[in-house]
């Protein structure tokens, strides 16, 4: 029995096995989560036993543990690394789900929770694709696993872990499914992801909370100040309002402005999508040049004073904002931190005292097109779903990924399953069962295809 | 014995029964704490019928129920209405409290808890005042009390109870002991009281929360959105930017900034206690006109976004803000809040929608300074205190003002024995000992002055 009819076969089966590993809580942002977290690394490592590896162990770090597994099949063939990560993101606001976050539910084609997209399902579905090619014998290269808990806050211990282990993770190419493709009939490649400043605002006022009418109009308002701060970092037409913050930002080309124009984008059905009347970015540029390839700056979170119900007369001490800048080529997560951070003391006014913490940064990542695994990731796509997938540059960072350029001289390949209504890090995050499916498709052709470079053999799968 | 001597011999009695008050959680903004409210209730119920009320009953409204009690001591004398609150503000921030808000505890000659004088201590000065005339038989007058639950949610209820209950309450004087003294060698009558609009906003932006990395830049970010908003709200000389704001706004008069200057205000002390470098205000005012002669724009409360631990990439759907205006003579609460609203109707862009909830409206007061009962009460203040009172105006806003004004055609006396260390509304709210104990002794004083008007009568107290 071939690869694709045992697919077809065990489809309902490892869809059930996706919603078990979707039960578990691993939010990693939360320490109170820790026992949910090692559940769901035991649980990989179990799945990756019967899936055929040679071994599989739960590596503990000073975080959350990494799952490593391997498969040395053919030492004479290349080394496909698999990347993924088991943690996921807060679900709140929890009362906007329409099912539990952590009670998976299938509606119209797709299932609903947590980590459904970000990144357990696109992660699955590496492990089944392995599964088949083991149980058909067809799997021609050798194949490692590296599954991390600590994607969703800044993969702080995998890097030392890389670092530390790269005789265990030699390989010849990394592949990652971690972000979106177009839309579900375009299958894209992401070449380019934009890295990050992520930092945290505390403002302060008095030494105490004031009451707003014994000293409303007397003393500073941190709230009204933070805002006046946030309010000032955008110009009226949307660029941000720091100087030495676009220095090292790469223009677009009129050629690759012509290459983007080739990315089906439909701007009704974009807002329609979100619900949004209007879009609003940095003038001068498309949203497809916005997010891929122009830096941002967005507040993420903001909180002071009363927020419970009614009514508090209440002129707070603090006022907080979580901040974030994402940042593209050529610009140092690093640099502009100290950017943003040196600009917002700047702008403190002398009557109020201001704190910046660091939360993290990452930075942007370029990747080749043209390399075997890139090729072959290409024609897998291809294949599955009938169409090249356009090559483009994802909005989001993924740390790992220059992690592995620099540490592996390694140029991870970004085949993404996801979708834009996947609702990644929102309420309802969704993933396609048919992209889950087919997914695992594209990964049986990817194999086939790298492994028939090395080694020209035609046993069909 | 006489009274200030069975003052002396039972203030430590006086002092715990205050404190057994302060343990009951009476907080009215909150529905949880329904039974707390009862209890609070019921204790004042028990303690004025101790002190010697002909009746004292606990009456039911739709909200936080209203503790009603009476002396009719000699018809052919005038009756005093004592206005009070039992109910107090929610305590949060918890954990800046030294010791836990509803386990009363002093230091340094203060009673740390909420409620100590926002109205609890306060109220409970004329409780003890009026046992200790009845146990040495020396009231001469009338003695009503009107104690609601309701106070620090704008009196919902009593309202509707006054406009039902003009019979009841008929009165020829009310005291209200709600407010601060200047400072603890000078007390003052508060003559003025400033209004005020509450509202909520809702801002929304797409129909979701998104990934900021996948939508960043593209879409409009309503925390930025709304920071932007509240910044337009007041100019750089700290004025408020809404058009009309100011219209009915009466100027002061050359003779009043002379009379304020009178006010002791300490600005190094001022700000030593609030811990400011610097104060900031409406420009050409000074702090005691921008307190209690202007009016202000204040935000109370901010929310959106990820607020816990950690980071999270999130461009949130919504965003929040409590905003809150101090208004004066003669501005109209149901004006402004009109004006507000519209403003920001107004100036909210097209790509995002914005929703605003009145929360709360009350009028602005003015009381005259040469009613028999303010003769009294400033001579009682002289007498007690070894100083003439200063007539202020307060920041803050006592809805019930008003009320009495509207509806018993009665302006109230404001008798306020707090201090601004007291830290209303805020962690660690405190009541003096000596401003209580002192606060009896006053009360004492004004009973035998304002009667003595009525009654040439030297008994002395």
């Amino acid at each position: 029995m071939d690869a694709l009819q045992l697919l077809k076969k065990d489809k309902h089966q490892f869809i059930n096995e996706l919603m078990e590993l979707l039960r578990i809580k691993s939010i990693s942002t939360d320490v109170s989560y820790k026992s949910e977290i090692t559940r769901a690394a035991d649980y990989l490592k179990n799945k990756l036993k019967i899936a055929g590896v040679d071994f599989a162990e739960v590596i503990q770090t000073n975080g959350h543990p990494i799952v490593y597994a391997e498969k040395i099949n053919d030492p004479s063939m290349p080394t496909v690394l698999v990347y993924g990560h088991y943690d996921v993101q807060p679900p709140d606001p929890v009362e906007l789900w329409e099912s539990p976050p952590f009670e998976p539910e299938i509606r119209n084609g797709k299932i609903h929770a947590r980590g459904a997209s970000d990144d357990k399902g696109q992660l699955y579905i590496h492990i089944k694709a392995f599964e088949i090619l083991m149980r058909t014998n067809s799997l021609k290269c050798n194949v490692k696993f590296l599954i991390e808990g600590e994607e969703e806050i800044g993969s702080i211990n995998l890097r030392p872990f890389v670092r530390n282990n790269k005789e265990k993770l030699a390989c010849d190419t990394i592949i990652v499914s971690d972000t979106a493709m177009i839309d579900s009939d375009t299958p894209s490649i992401t070449v380019g992801l934009r890295g990050m400043s992520y930092l945290e605002v505390e403002l302060t006022g008095a030494n105490r909370d004031l009451h707003s009418g014994i000293y409303g109009g007397a003393v500073p308002n941190p709230i009204n100040e933070l805002c006046r701060i946030i309010a000032s970092l955008h110009d009226e037409d949307g660029k941000i309002n720091i100087s030495g913050f676009y220095n090292q930002v790469l223009e677009l080309s009129e050629e690759q402005k012509k290459e983007l124009q080739r990315i089906p984008f439909n701007a009704e059905t974009y807002k329609s999508d979100l619900g949004l009347k209007k879009i609003k970015g940095e003038n001068g540029y498309t949203t497809i040049e916005r997010i891929g390839y122009r830096p941002t700056l967005d507040v993420n979170g903001i909180w002071a004073g009363y927020t419970g119900e009614g009514k508090k007369t209440v002129i707070p001490a603090k006022a907080f904002a979580k901040i974030s800048a994402r940042l593209v080529p050529n610009q140092s997560s690093e640099e502009i931190s100290k950017l943003i951070i040196s600009h917002l003391k700047r702008i403190t006014p002398e009557h109020l005292q201001i704190k910046v913490k660091k939360l993290q940064g990452s930075e942007f990542a370029l990747m080749p097109a043209d390399s075997d695994a890139s090729l072959s990731a290409s024609k897998a796509f291809e294949k599955a779903w009938g169409k090249k997938p356009i090559h483009t540059r994802g909005g989001g960072g993924i740390s790992i990924v220059t992690l592995f350029q620099n540490e592996l001289n390694i140029d991870p390949i970004l085949m993404g399953f996801g979708l834009d209504e996947d609702a990644l890090h929102s309420p309802n995050e969704s993933f396609s069962l048919y992209n889950f499916t087919r997914g695992i498709e594209t990964v049986l052709y990817f194999y086939k295809y790298y492994s028939d470079i090395y080694k020209n053999d035609n046993t069909s799968i």
